[in-house]
């Protein structure tokens, strides 16, 4: 492609609505370009760059033996009420836009295809003879996002590859996901970025077993925990870990002491000279279920641990039933107009105790919120402990379960694994921590939607039993993305060959000397000719405009037609390095296909 | 593929839902899957054929220098208001479904994409040196359809190949122009489908000169009109003719008659015992401007010709200034209510004359509708013709313009054109009619959406220019059923070759024969080594049915491991004919590479 001939615009500045260096060095480049929050124009350098993502995606998946297909973007809101997930979608989260057609039927752009694929499923399969089978598609997805940001990495529109599997039984279904786990790596790798495949939650897709897989970067949005053996590895939202242990408390007796300004455990631990490790410190959620009820949650926890709410919005949704709910809506610290209309005086933050009695909310009926004490394990722990007196500005020491306060019924883990840890599953590993940016997902769904939606098969026996079901994303647009993120420089970006949109460009400084320009032409035709994908900068601009444009736009290889020219060589340029070679005209086609093939 | 691990279902009855021929044998062969109203899911086998277009349109696009890219198909309101047709597309016609974000703003999905891309032209391009551009994307569609019907022909979610021209004047746009006409031939012929290029109407989209590609089969929805050489084709909306003469009338004085029952123009000649063409016919019709203005408009003509409602909405357009409005929002015959409304007595329909006057229609002024008379040139020409009288039951004869009616200051072409008319670019040609399914509209723009939106570019001179623009739509999806419309049987679906799924099926008729199964295992592997796409039917059912699946999915060529093993041999029965060949086993791997070869 000559360059003249593109739409092809650069800028120096960096564009103010770019938070992330990928963002910005996409905009600067001309790749994409915004068109509204969240939602963007793919140019034709980055057209070329999905497309070799997805082309990636599809050789590893065919050779898995899912097949290709398109299912519709505008999903019918029955198929949603049907699976039970049209409300949470539209209304609760709302990350699915939502319209009303000219006859006033509701659909949704779909963010995801569980519930299309599954209704085509349940008519379709009839026999365990037509399983497992796995279908997936490459396409553009929906999701209303509260806050789009990044570029592509969190845009309201972008490109997935979403793949469904059908199974007769777990041990099937397993296999398959097994064989998602190694294309994903395959199709990473090829893609030429450092990862790691992690345990994650499965949020509200559902199911069982999922696992992520993060392209490492400064700036991703996910925290990721691991070994350095490389046996363990988990997102933040589901890593499990053991804690340092606590140090022994000196305090042998139960009594209330007046602590003022401790309203937090670093003020606490240091007016009373104690370790974080020997308070119990109680935390104030407020959770509403789908069912429009709310629940006020008292989170008890070791005063050095931090609540890990993904977990904590788990154990809740376990909670559901008991509040005749079937999903929680919304989790947050409840602010000071919830407290107003709850608490029949102030509550006093940061001097709660384990026991914050009900008869501290409001006695009015209608106001009177449901309530929910939970134990962390790391607090049901201690022994002889500080902790709140419900009381401002006191707290109460050499407190003890069973004693002074009621064991709960809720004890669970809704605590933040974190660096330093060890691991559970061999304790002389530690964890430690990097930021990940999540590009692809896989689940273990079960029987969850077949249950919903009636998807069945018949068994050998001739029984009836529900479909057991796989999903498997992987986020293209912001896998190319993530690409941008993890390697760039100064100068801007530095493409892994397998993504890169020309694999060479080669550069004229001055298209009025005629040498230049036929040099030029004879490379760029003898690469093409070579199949070598190359870009040749013909454009009347100065040569340093062209220097800085190359490497703003990260092609793997530059050819200078420049100086070396009098010795018959040209200027070969290895963008990552800046290293700079001067090779023979009738040698650097060769070459360059050597380098290039490689590579591969 | 092997067809044990497809999804494959095929059913034996039409579905109730399928009106034409393609659309029923796309669902009874499993290709497509409805999930909602105009709404289908493409299956493997269909996606495979989608593909195979994208790829030939994607082949003949670059091979023009259009750039290929992918625009976002949530397309901000506001874009659209710049443009001027968010009202027209969202309520007046309401074609574009509309919805609103978690923040309240307006968002269409794209039926088509000349804002959006107008908008990054008018940022990213500056100066003549960067034009012409072209820039082309493959992409799913958004229409909401009044009726969806006939599968993935009229569907509400489709695909599209669209492309958007750029240039500095109409010169520089003919010529890509004139390369769109041309790539398009290309990509219809090497889809193995016979076509027609043909003059078109450039409806709601603008601009000037436009041309569709229709690809000719009974079911379609257009008409095309076309001299027999060739040198002339239009789309009946658009078509142009020389009707007729007009039979010399008998009448030479003018006078009332009593002509009872004549409502209709076949009635009246008949009791006149005239002809058709003697006759001035008066048709009504109501339209309304985007000013919510109601004009009433008396449309005469001869009697023998009906009028064409696309020249007529045109020509209302260009009458849209007189009445304060831009574009026509609708335009219908007035029902009884419209009628009881505006006339201070029931209108005589049947019996209106050139002169029906304002005194005849309301007095009262806020009901009092806007009246204009469009007179078509067939009209004109008459001498001593008979019309109607204004009063049920009476018409007048031997009228003539200019005395008992003044000439209209309104003139115009809005006659249908029809089979049997002469050309008028070469009299000695007769028009003849054909059905259509059209795939491919291309169109001049010009400056419709540069001016609306501000794109402009700097000339040599250094003045600011508004862009000139082309746009270039093909129909991916509708393509594809097009294929079938035009070639199937009553056993099923002929793939052309280009565009068939595989190339090639091997039947096993009875996979419980170990030879049977050895020799297809064999030839599946070879031919996928040749690089023929084959799919091999390994299901464990009957030979008839398998037979009968082959021919309804179409393959074009079929190998049979049956009773010709015995010598040596295999079947191969060509779908297209089903003539049929043994073949010695050795040979046919060979022979339908040459066969396939030679059809490219």
């Amino acid at each position: 492609m000559r360059l003249s001939q593109m739409l092809f615009v650069t800028t120096k500045e960096d564009p103010a609505e770019a938070e992330i260096p990928s963002h910005k060095l996409l905009l600067r480049a001309g790749y994409i370009r915004r068109i509204g929050s969240g939602i963007y124009a793919y140019l034709p350098l980055m057209w070329r760059v999905l497309q070799k993502v997805s082309e990636i995606v599809r050789e590893e998946m065919n050779a898995t033996g899912a097949q290709e297909c398109l299912l519709p973007q505008l999903q019918p809101a029955e198929l949603w009420r049907e699976s039970g997930r049209w409300d949470t979608y539209t209304k609760a989260e709302g990350i699915m836009f939502a319209l009303t057609d000219r006859q006033e039927r509701e659909l949704g752009l779909g963010p995801t295809h569980e519930e299309v694929i599954t209704n085509i499923a349940r008519s379709a399969i009839r026999s365990y003879r037509q399983l497992p089978i796995h279908l997936y598609q490459i396409q553009t997805k929906f999701r209303d996002e509260i806050r789009p940001r990044f570029g592509l990495m969190r845009g309201r529109e972008f490109i997935m590859k979403d793949g469904y599997s059908f199974h007769t039984d777990a041990e099937s279904l397993k296999q398959t996901y097994s064989d998602m786990n190694l294309a994903y790596s395959n199709i990473l790798r090829r893609c030429g970025l450092a990862f790691r495949a992690v345990e994650a939650d499965s949020g509200a897709i559902g199911g069982s077993g999922s696992q992520e897989f993060m392209v490492l970067a400064e700036a991703g949005e996910d925290e990721v925990l691991y070994t350095e053996d490389g046996k363990y590895a988990a997102n933040m939202e589901k890593a499990v870990s053991v804690p340092p242990e606590a140090e022994v408390s000196g305090y042998k007796k139960y009594e209330k002491l007046e602590t003022p300004n401790t309203d937090t455990i670093e003020k606490l631990a240091s007016y009373l000279k104690c370790s974080p490790t020997q308070i119990v410190k109680n935390v104030l959620y407020q959770a509403v279920y789908d069912n429009g009820k709310t629940v006020l949650v008292l989170v008890t926890i070791r005063g050095d641990r931090a609540v890990n709410e993904v977990k904590l919005y788990n154990e809740l949704t376990k909670l559901a039933p008991e509040f005749g709910g079937k999903t929680v809506l919304g989790l947050q610290v409840p602010d000071a107009q919830s407290q107003e209309k709850w608490a029949s005086k102030p509550l006093p933050l940061g001097y709660i105790g384990p026991d914050l009695a009900d008869d501290r909310l409001s006695s009015h009926k209608d106001l009177h919120p449901q309530f929910v004490r939970l134990v962390d394990r790391t607090a049901i722990e201690l022994k002889n402990f500080v902790t709140g007196s419900n009381e401002a500005g006191y707290h109460v020491v050499g407190a003890n379960w069973g004693q002074e306060y009621p064991t709960s019924k809720h004890i669970v883990d809704v605590r933040k694994a974190q660096s330093g840890d060890r691991s559970v599953h061999d304790p002389s590993q530690t964890l430690r921590t990097a930021r990940g940016i999540e590009v692809g997902h896989i689940f273990q769904l079960g029987t969850k939607y077949s249950q919903a939606m009636g998807a069945t098969y018949t068994n050998e026996q001739g029984e009836e039993i529900p479909l057991v079901m796989g999903c498997y994303g992987m986020g293209v647009s912001r896998l190319a993305q993530a690409a941008v993120e993890q390697s760039y420089d100064k100068d801007g970006i530095i493409w892994p060959l397998a993504l890169a949109p020309y694999q060479v460009i080669i550069t004229v400084p001055n298209v009025k000397e005629p040498k230049q320009v036929e040099v030029a032409e004879k490379l760029y035709q003898e690469l093409i000719q070579a199949g070598i994908e190359t870009l040749l900068d013909d454009r009347d601009e100065r040569g340093g405009v062209k220097f800085k444009d190359a490497d703003l736009i990260g092609i793997p290889y530059r050819i200078v037609t420049g100086r070396s020219l009098a010795e018959g060589k040209v200027e070969v340029v290895e963008r990552a390095t800046h290293k700079t070679e001067q090779l023979p005209i009738e040698e650097v086609v060769l070459v360059l296909k050597q380098w290039i093939t490689s590579q591969k």
